[in-house]
């Protein structure tokens, strides 16, 4: 039985002030959940049906995670999504390093992505394709908004993603940056495969500001009436040709 | 000013059974209702704040649509968004040639696409590569389904959607079909340029029914750790892949 205190603060860390005050952000979906649970990162506390503990339990049992077997009314509560899964967890957001590495011969940079779904979906494909990395400008969306955690599905323990200030750290990046940009050279024909690779908000696309220090500039050619692609699916794209293998 | 029952007719729309009833559907945000109306689509009704009014009220004259300024107050009402955009368009449903033609060079299929998201990005980024029919398993979330409208950015008005009794359309078809498969041939081994790509369910993948009918079963290549990628990043992958010049 969860008390009224407990609902409240489960719920207050769908702030983004109350996970930093914490350090705590929500993780939701059995998948995401079971795949936290085996990563590096630390379940602090489970909330989850009966069905949930008697198949699971004894994963929480062996990480030290706390655990709270909840009716399904009461997941409803603290539930985030239209259809409460079975299964809710609490995490320690990791202190990683200060400071950027992207010292990987490919280095993803997002400029201004606001949509959680977008911001989630781009790091599970960055890790599909094995990209440790992703850097960010700093109006990008957080990145444990719990509905980008749930479009990770899981990806988040594995993919490092930090925020800057774009232009400054391209500027200082010494390697060939590639925005992409509506008119651009063919991603097929400039065969990209080393550098830092820029995609840019929702609607407004690259910033002026950052496509100063684009070294060159690609697009993803397309004969058909679409004014854009979907972000997620245009860095999909741009990720699999640098992979081509 | 809008009445009890005006509101209540626009709401009833969200569900699929009175879409059909009715014969139309809702398009929400400025640039889906805008890209709708320069469309064949029939735009029967616009709900706007006075600031789309004076914008673009002249178009909607044009194109003999309905008019109604709301407050926005009013338009929170009738929207389904969480954030009401300045506009809210009622559009009919196309009544559509019956039957497939689906006699291009390539054709889309998907298999049980649960995600109103993934389905319209799907169909925006069939639009952008030029692919103008999609077949789709019966089980798909329905087109007409708002979420799905949002999605398409207005690619719904140019991609003619299909839904058939999938397996039964594959083994009549005579063509190779490309299944997408988690441990397929390498598209970028494979290239394939013509036939049926099919893109599996969000969690099942593509159901042994149907990849029965597969001539060939193709996966794109990562070297990452994510169990699978987003259907719709896959099925952009694919798609960009087909049209590589």
């Amino acid at each position: 039985m969860l008390s009224r205190n407990q609902i409240k603060f489960i719920q207050s860390l769908r702030q983004a002030k109350f996970r930093k005050e914490h350090g705590l952000f929500i993780a939701e979906g059995q998948k995401v959940v079971e795949e936290l649970m085996g990563s590096a990162i630390d379940v602090r506390a489970v909330y989850a049906v009966r069905e949930w503990v008697g198949e699971h339990g004894d994963m929480a049992g062996r990480t030290g995670t706390d655990l709270h077997e909840v009716s399904p009314a009461e997941l409803g509560r603290i539930s985030g999504l239209v259809t409460p899964n079975k299964v809710l967890a609490l995490c320690r957001i990791p202190e990683r390093e200060d400071g950027l590495s992207a010292d990987t011969p490919v280095v993803l940079a997002l400029d201004g992505i606001r949509d959680p779904g977008n911001m989630g979906t781009i790091i599970r494909t960055a890790d599909w394709f094995g990209l440790g990395e992703i850097i960010c400008s700093e109006d990008c969306v957080e990145v444990w908004n719990p509905k980008v955690v749930q479009s990770t599905m899981g990806s988040i323990a594995r993919v490092k993603v930090s925020y800057t200030g774009l232009a400054n750290y391209l500027s200082l990046a010494g390697k060939p940056v590639y925005a992409t940009v509506p008119e651009g050279e063919s991603i097929w024909v400039s065969k990209p495969r080393e550098g830092i690779f820029v995609i840019g908000n929702e609607s407004q696309g690259v910033r002026q500001e950052v496509l100063r220090y684009a070294t060159h500039r690609i697009s993803i050619p397309g004969t058909g009436k679409a004014e854009s692609l979907n972000a997620s699916v245009a860095a999909g794209i741009i990720m699999a040709a640098l992979f081509i293998s």
